[in-house]
């Protein structure tokens, strides 16, 4: 197939080879193997955990859930604040999967008491230290308020305490990520140790991608929840949760010009294509990792050379003398992003190695 | 129409009424409009400028010329470097329409004369200032080099020097733009002086939302381009060149979640709704302005009150103790983006105040 404007390309090995790690990593430690599915949110690679025996997902909005459902998927956690709003959706899905939906206000269980109408499980989500949302583990009162106001309501069933350390995408070292990974632990252990006669059933579920792949203790918990392991990103590179090879993804850009007193080449791919999101480097933003492409994929990241500019449309890539001579107008090069996730939604399809056509979720409109 | 999760309101008023305002702006200076439709990628919405006798128009991509010209527009300049890969699309639109194409190198030309199949108007995209693409105004020889090359070839014609002082979404005051808006005006009207007698027709055309919205001198330009002003948004807010009254969208956002402590409201609506885009409030990142919603739109923006932060779909709004007293979850509260092309583009469909819905140009998958 010939590229000609920017394009998301899929290293569907390497996805799958990072998908059998983290499958791997939660059977070794004995945890139930939830992944987040809104990073690809794409029903043909949800299809690819099925190999390794995966049958619950964490997403991240109703309509996620909705699309995944119809999808053959019939365990979903909602991963996000329960919206009051969307209870229609929920009752209708509640009815048709094994639904979970995460809790953090008190309120919220009157107004599931009035408006459920099938049974439901729900998940506390607790505020470990990522200040994002949640209840702060240390808040009893409310958490306590929370399970007596559903203990006799049927259709809420109280699956457990739930984090997301989102803290950990902040850290400066690996050392940093340990820390912010073992006060989480010890406040979800915590958590087990009150609760754990009163509901001998309850879980603990933990998620992000930098703990998930970095740490190897994970003594209590029961669930992970890593979404951004499938494809990882340059964000993931920088904090050390993977190596660049295994990045999954990269934007097939074309180059449209380049500037010799510059040393800069501009590039067909935006912001509408890879998002905003940006790193440090060296002190300057840095919105993408510069390869060069080969019918067989991708290799290691070229020196010196990232993007340092972006528009609606444009990206302006710095690089050294010696890759500028290299690059010519009317090629095609490929950006490693730093957020996958917000780049494949911008994207909404895929495009694989053996140049097959990956749909992703499209809004629904 | 019940909202239930995040949705892009459109105050069809306000956004009419910013039309109308360039349009005599225009008009008084005796300039070709020629608004930039990459804001807001809609056939309807473009309707509304044939009421302000609106023929020709400037898109982002090849993609967008061709919905474009799909829906009724014959003359349309793609402002963006031309990207030989398309060429194909390039030769069926340039049989349908009147289209420009931008070059920047004499590169171009080469391939241009092997394989355009129809004639085409070209700007020559000049750099005044924002080093983003376009030859510097100064290289002469560059610029000469384009001329001489395509003189004798008769599919393309030469129409002119076409800039983007991008930079002046950079500038600190007014007065900052209004020197970058002269400095550019300067370099634009020696490249006029200079090769006028050659070109008799060649016409200068300028772009920028700021320069255009606040400036009154527009001597030897021939026509402008803007494309933000349809809807401006909170960057252009700081600019100067709007007041936030003039913002025609806001991006409708269920309250999910109130954190007491920190004076938090968590809002459904993030960076796949709203993008990354932020401006510098008081040196901390702002994503966005609220606004309480009527049915008749939406007033002033709240005191103290902005999205501090944002990941894929929550917000985190931190507001004063009396604000956060008067939101409740469950309610839907207004944002007013940082940049409203990119939530544009990310949303993908409008709603009105009088509920109806307007698409936005879908993604071609």
């Amino acid at each position: 197939m010939k590229i000609t404007r920017p394009t998301l390309l899929l290293d569907k090995e390497k996805c799958r080879k990072n998908i059998q790690e983290m499958a791997l990593k939660a059977r070794n430690h004995n945890l139930r193997f939830r992944p987040h599915f809104k990073t690809h949110q794409s029903a043909e690679i949800g299809k690819w955990f099925k190999d390794f025996e995966v049958n619950s997902i964490a997403v991240s909005s109703v309509e996620m859930a909705d699309y995944f459902s119809q999808n053959g998927w019939n365990d979903i956690t909602i991963a996000f604040p329960f919206n009051q709003l969307e209870i229609n959706e929920i009752n209708i899905l509640a009815q048709q999967i094994k639904l979970n939906i995460l809790l953090i206000s008190s309120e919220s269980i009157e107004f599931l008491k009035k408006n459920l109408k099938n049974k439901i499980g729900f998940y506390i989500e607790v505020d470990t230290g990522y200040h994002r949302s949640g209840i702060r583990s240390e808040n009893i009162n409310e958490i306590g308020s929370i399970l007596n106001q559903s203990k006799n309501f049927p259709f809420l069933d109280f699956k457990g305490f739930l984090t997301h350390s989102g803290n950990s995408y902040h850290a400066k070292s690996q050392k940093e990520i340990l820390q912010i990974h073992h006060e989480s632990l010890q406040k979800m252990t915590n958590l087990k140790s009150r609760y754990l006669s009163q509901f001998p059933e309850l879980k603990l579920s933990i998620g992000d991608t930098p703990c998930c792949s970095l740490m190897n203790d994970f003594t209590e918990i029961d669930e992970i929840r890593p979404g951004n392991f499938v494809f990882y990103d340059i964000m993931q590179y920088n904090l050390g949760s993977c190596s660049i090879g295994q990045i999954a993804v990269a934007l097939a850009c074309p180059v449209v010009a380049k500037n010799q007193e510059l040393n800069e080449i501009i590039i067909y791919g935006g912001a509408v294509h890879l998002s905003k999101e940006y790193i440090l480097q060296n002190g300057s933003k840095c919105f993408g990792y510069i390869v060069r492409l080969r019918k067989s994929g991708w290799e290691k990241s070229l020196k010196n050379t990232f993007i340092t500019s972006l528009s609606q449309e444009h990206g302006i890539i710095k690089t050294t003398d010696e890759e500028f001579d290299k690059i010519n107008i009317g090629d095609i090069i490929g950006v490693l992003p730093v957020h996958s996730c917000l780049t494949a939604n911008l994207m909404k399809q895929y495009l694989t190695l053996d140049e097959e056509i990956i749909p992703h979720m499209q809004k629904k409109c």
